[in-house]
């Protein structure tokens, strides 16, 4: 159910109706859409509501509108290129080294000549960081001296706990306030449940290609990484997981269900549950990374797989740092049965996260706006993805293949096989460009010829520039 | 050199003579001073000026009025019991196997109902809260902006750093803002050094009694905890320690040379160069946790081992969190040679430290007020424990011994070998009076009949009574 739907707002449910009919090809793309007059007619809404309507579905980069013409159906993302194809591969555990390419590419996200194309970083023009300062402004002299004199509970601040909960009805089977645990960022979450569920030497599936930092944190743990091929559209392939746990010993699955990093799938609600299931009957934990959760450009929030699991098997993993502020380093994890050592961790590797942090994030979500601010946030990012979707269909070589994400902030770009992406990546740094060559999201060595492209920046002609330089890199190499 | 005759201050300098007087047994325990008129005539200075030197030596634990009679010079605490002997023990590295104690202690240390003996933290009325709201309220909309919407450089806020290398001044011998990496605190800094210099089932050489922490920590990286004979008053036994590495194979040395806890000892200057010379030797790299180093009782900062060290095997580690402020969780380290490791697990496992605190700290760095709130600190903190010490020797069972600790804020009581300090700690916990068992202080079973007390309370009936309840338990088990 959309979120507006629930607001009732008539604009919004008339966009709703609209984008709908879009997607079901009702309208196709660059067709003409009827008139405000017509739609006046049609559905007794004022023209005023009509015109609010293509408004939004403007905003969701689901329409232009032409001068003096009247509004056109975007191409839908999914229709602008073809998808990557999923490679052929024969799973085996690997040894994880990474080199130093990431250490590089974090340094260039806080570089601000950069181009930031790199970086699955929200930005802050897209953040509410008025109502953030305003609720860490509000907080009053006895309040802010409690936070900052005493350590906050290991586990984190209770009205967080349960400001967070009321934001994952729905998501959880269980009442989860006891069982959650505040950490700084997704990505100490991750850390921290990939730490609890083994010990050095195990293998972990990851999906194919995967979210850099995991490799990163497997070579820290001194694990191996598990990759299994992943389809751009639908996630990983249930076959050849379940034939590579059953060869392997498998100490955990570590995988992004919605709006995976690089991919941007959303996996579809039957293969979730077939995957809860067989990783249940076999005993083997999930790390569920849910970061993007939030970030859907269709009508819904996807279901997690935690709210399938019965077994305390599904570790669930989230933060506020693609949603509200990456600074202040707030995050929590649901890590089920292992919620014991997860909070034992959590406690002797740092104590508590910081109080302030939590507190001012816990008086946000209590203001109500979080939701509001949400809804622009997706609009904002779902234009920009399809915006650069457009830019890179236009400018790149014949043959580039791009994925059609359902959510979040990154396109996976595959490109001839010709094309070394690292060669690509080192050629646009000199340029003052960010992306991420593909290499980095696999330690097989896979992906040379893919880089992502990030598009958590407002869409603008600089970043269509970018595009465009970035086009003739490539294009000198092919 | 006393920091007050730095600041020129008439009174504090004359209340560092007499201090030093006291020190050296020209004044004995119990011994009247000479009268205000009397040194008025001594030093020339005003009769104010020497009443503030009094009112100083006070606060400070030195002196104690007698109504109508003047002042008293009071019990150094070195002389009020005897120290804990050093335990006969053959060192073998041991699993570490902590039980689940330690996090009942630390529950205990955020419910506002029990007396807080236990947990070595500073009590709020002790520390510089308002000028710390007052550096958060200062910062502009626009730098509160940058910092909730950027991820800080992974290696720390840059202004931030150069406040604490400026600070460190002689703690170090090399530039150090490069090698700096700022961390959650003082306890993640050493769980990021201890896995930085080694693996799984490695063997780590630390005190005994050591910090209850540090054995969390070895256990949850599955190494092995070698404890080292400690004295009270000088530290790690260096002959055992040497024989004990030569038939070891030891990966690292994890210490705190300065106002130790539980013991709060110095190590002696010429101890601390044998030590970092003879690890140099071997190659032994040693994790330096200087947590305590501002919180001296003396006139001078002590050394560091760091500042001795040329080889970069020194990995030294402190914060804020005793000094300034726990919940802010701001701390480093300077990880010598292992630099480039530190920064890399910094970075995986959480990004980096949120940013506003890290602003946030720098800004009251460049006030400048620190240190006057130290010379406040140190000499609250010295006040309590030597009247904790008092009460100690009043109402304990006589044979108790209690260390003098030379700065920090933690008493070592050894109590009659017949006492359980687990009972001891079970009855208080009863009765709402939190303190540490001293076996959670070593891996091996030993100090079954010792306690740890804390001092961070500003003293009150309120913790004589308590330590007269404490003494009340301890009776009843003797």
């Amino acid at each position: 159910m959309a979120n507006s739907t629930v607001l009732g707002f008539r604009y919004a449910r008339l966009a709703d109706d609209l984008e709908v009919k879009i997607r079901e090809g009702v309208y196709r793309s660059g067709e003409k859409m009827p008139s405000l007059r017509k739609l006046h007619g049609q559905t007794g809404l004022s023209i005023t509501t009509v015109y609010q309507a293509y408004i939004e579905l403007e905003k969701r980069g689901v329409v232009i509108p032409r001068q003096k013409s009247g509004y056109f159906v975007k191409p839908l993302l999914g229709r602008i290129l073809s998808p990557p194809e999923v490679e052929k591969m024969r799973p085996v555990p690997k040894k994880v080294t990474m080199n130093t390419l990431a250490y590089s590419i974090v340094e260039d996200m806080s570089n601000p000549d950069f181009l930031q194309l790199g970086g699955s970083v929200v930005m802050p023009e897209l953040l509410p960081f008025k109502q953030l300062t305003r609720c860490l402004r509000a907080e009053s002299m006895d309040a802010m001296k409690r936070s900052l004199m005493r350590y906050e509970n290991p586990h984190g601040n209770a009205e967080l706990k349960r400001q967070i909960a009321k934001r994952m009805l729905g998501q959880a089977r269980q009442a989860i306030t006891d069982e959650m645990v505040i950490t700084s960022g997704c990505i100490e979450a991750v850390s921290l449940c990939l730490q609890a569920i083994g010990n050095a030497g195990d293998t972990v599936v990851v999906e194919s290609p995967t979210y850099p930092w995991f490799l990163q944190i497997i070579e820290d743990q001194n694990k191996f990484a598990l990759e299994i091929p992943t389809d751009p559209r639908t996630g990983i392939d249930l076959d050849q997981l379940e034939r590579a746990v059953q060869k392997n010993a498998v100490a955990a699955c570590l995988l992004v269900p919605n709006f995976h990093n690089p991919l941007g799938f959303e996996m579809p609600e039957e293969q979730k549950k077939a995957l809860v299931k067989m990783m249940g009957e076999m005993t083997i934990p999930i790390i569920e990374d849910n970061i993007h959760g939030e970030l859907y450009f269709g009508t819904a929030r996807p279901t997690t797989l935690k709210s399938m699991d019965r077994k305390g098997l599904v570790l669930h993993c989230a933060s506020f740092s693609k949603t509200l502020s990456p600074g202040l380093r707030v995050g929590w994890t649901l890590p089920g049965r292992f919620a014991d050592r997860v909070k034992r961790l959590k406690m002797n590797s740092t104590i508590a996260s910081p109080t302030l942090n939590q507190q001012v994030m816990a008086q946000f979500l209590k203001t109500g706006s979080f939701d509001r601010h949400l809804r622009r946030l997706r609009s904002a990012l779902k234009n920009q993805i399809t915006n650069t979707a457009l830019a890179i269909a236009r400018y790149f070589p014949e043959g580039t293949r791009i994925t059609a994400p359902q959510g979040g902030l990154t396109l996976w770009v595959e490109l001839d096989k010709k094309v070394d992406g690292l060669k690509v990546f080192q050629e646009a740094r000199k340029k003052k460009i960010s992306i991420f060559p593909g290499i980095i999201c696999s330690a097989t060595g896979r992906y040379r010829n893919y880089i992502r492209i990030s598009c958590g920046y407002p869409w603008s002609e600089k970043i269509e520039k970018g595009i465009r330089t970035l086009a003739d890199i490539i294009k000198k190499r092919t």
